[in-house]
């Protein structure tokens, strides 16, 4: 009988453990694995005497955490190129909307696909996160809008997961925009939110949080209260789409409602930030919509730093506002947009990530966590965040196993 | 005998030749190849009786020239990641140089590599963009700055593109930076360069053209004028640096030499994109070192349309201000910083490219052109330019034949 499943050498670790080295580095270390988690972590020449089925060597490669993607909506049918194409060619987003564009195109062809149709069509998206490293990727629905449709997202998203590998989390987010259907009633369709689309989708085991987009052009927070007094009462977490376009109050909204994030945040003043310190929810910086929306309000990263705000990152995949199915790229425009630092990045994608999940048991390597790693080709973490473009991906590693591309 | 080697059918053709249908689209079309080059192009329908080695449905997918990257810096040693980490830290650039990184660093760890050990760290990122369907990449010279190093860098180019397949085009930029041996003394520079290390490299055969930075903090006009005219003794084609960040005069200073591009020209005034447009100039947008430098003067965009030049676009590989090894990455900047329309990026990457390199026999899907041609997996090809981090690639030809990944 073994006591360890696998011992990785001549690794040099990012544990991204907070507190100490940066990036949490242990030079010449070792990572020990049993059962999927992670059985020992630290320096090779203090490896304890054990049993061990398996010992490799890394040959100096970089360990980190696997990546952590907490913010997308890579769950969706139908192509907006052509959109894309006419408003770079000078067509404004009210004529685009006008002809049936925008959300309601992505709206009416995720409605008319079946499941099958949607895994297939965001099965380009899930491998690129996973074949740079991602290990866990939060999915969003939001583009049915009706009761079964929201619910088949957060089935295809599952079904991703099951099909390529990798943990997905299923967020619901019934609340992205009101339908054609409830145009004007917006508390209306939050009661059919609240009384029919979530314990529909919930009773089917498919909701792991609840998540809504409060903004002047969506839903207010009092619209979204009884909502989010649903999910309490289904105890499910809840996160929120919160001050993109305008400061509509969402940061403190998020923080009253005990978000485990609060999510773009560019207008969030600093009575926001400070509600968000205060309540422990996590800032997740989006800047592949900041840069698609040509945003020039930057998000509070100064304030979130003084006031110890997690921030965490992510891709935010979409077809409107953020067609970017990478993380590390999101990562490198943080830096360009944002000046985090490649640290930052870097933890933003694997221990705050986790933190705006609510996923205690990984985003660092820690013993106890889940041996979800990922083994790179580079010289030093910061490459990470430096490059764009190239994959230096050596291995990834979910629950302790190597991962299939 | 077959007249042809092989018909790919089936396809959806974006020709890219101007004039004609956005694209130079041609729906249900076919392409005959023949001893490398295009035999035939048009629709299914009207292919001629032949015969043919071997045809090839293509489902459907649409095919564009191969694409062009024709301003890299990708051939360097060492690693810029902790500077990087540096500057976002809060080290000024003065206190960077001051401890001898920037370019310096660079420049020590090139003359300091083998020809094998620039070719291993450079295969990264080469293959990073042959991955995407580039298939000739244009790289520079420029990290050596003095007569070996500058043709060591020129031959491990070459190198790059025998190992791995494509053309690779090599500029020789002994004209970067003023080296440390010099400084003060950039004329005396120039002279060396002149008599020494460019006919070095020409005389190995390793020049393709020559390129100078024309910049306030590098080289004038007048400083150039003598390596230019060197160049042109040679019959070596010129290309420039200009107007990057400041307006020196460097489009004009670009059109007086007869220079197939101008690279750059953030800070081009009217006047110097008028300049441009009489000599037949190309300018090259790098949009990749727009966002590394947070540039916020953008390049004439409009001025560029309204005078008729032609506008390539290029990733500007470098590990200073353009860390992106993705012509696809700069495709989409260029849309997000620039407001580049889909198609005027991809014909920044295929037809101007060419242009910009002066190589008139690529760059479109025309007869008698080389058949270097991407296949993707794609519905519409504007897709190649609004996603970032998905890669449609399905095949790409080189000289008729599948290239090996």
């Amino acid at each position: 009988m073994h006591d360890w499943d696998l011992l990785l050498t001549d690794a040099r670790l990012a544990t991204m453990c907070a507190g100490g080295e940066r990036y949490g580095t242990i030079e010449g270390g070792a990572v020990a694995i049993a059962n999927g988690a992670l059985a020992w972590v630290g320096p090779a020449e203090s490896v304890p005497k054990k049993r061990i089925k398996e010992t490799r060597s890394l040959a100096g490669r970089w360990v980190t955490p696997a990546l952590i993607d907490c913010h997308t909506h890579l769950v969706f049918a139908g192509d907006r190129a052509k959109e894309f194409e006419a408003r770079l060619s000078g067509t404004s987003y009210e004529a685009i909307a006008a002809a049936g564009g925008g959300i309601r195109s992505t709206v009416r062809a995720t409605r008319d696909a079946t499941l099958d149709g949607l895994v297939a069509q965001s099965a380009i998206r899930f491998q690129a996160l996973r074949a740079e490293g991602v290990g866990t990727i939060e999915i969003k629905s939001g583009y049915g809008l009706d009761r079964d449709t929201e619910s088949r997202m957060l089935a295809a998203a599952g079904a991703l997961g099951e099909r390529y590998g990798g943990t997905v989390f299923r967020t619901f987010l019934g609340a992205h925009t009101v339908p054609d259907e409830y145009q004007g009633r917006a508390s209306d369709y939050v009661s059919f939110l609240v009384n029919e689309a979530l314990p529909h989708a919930h009773g089917l085991g498919l909701v792991d949080a609840v998540d809504a987009y409060c903004e002047g052009i969506a839903f207010s927070p009092e619209e979204l209260r009884p909502l989010f007094e649903c999910a309490a009462s289904l105890g499910l977490p809840v996160k929120l789409h919160a001050d993109q376009l305008s400061d509509g109050g969402g940061a403190a909204f998020a923080a009253t409602i005990g978000a485990l994030s609060a999510d773009h945040l560019e207008y969030t003043c600093d009575a926001g930030v400070r509600a968000l310190a205060a309540a422990g929810t996590a800032a997740v910086l989006l800047p592949g919509a900041f840069l698609t929306l040509r945003e020039t309000q930057l998000p509070p990263v100064e304030a979130l730093r003084t006031h110890r705000v997690p921030i965490a990152l992510a891709s935010d995949c979409n077809p409107g506002t953020s067609p970017i199915a990478s993380l590390r790229a999101a990562m490198h425009l943080a830096t360009a947009l944002f000046r985090l630092t490649p640290e930052e990045c870097l933890a933003g994608v694997t221990r705050e990530a986790a933190r705006a999940l609510g996923l205690g048991d990984r985003g660092t390597l820690a013993v106890g966590k889940r041996a979800d790693l990922a083994v790179w080709d580079i010289d030093h973490p910061a490459e990470l965040t430096y490059w764009l473009g190239t994959n230096p991906l050596s291995e990834l590693y979910l629950f302790g196993r190597p991962a299939s591309g």
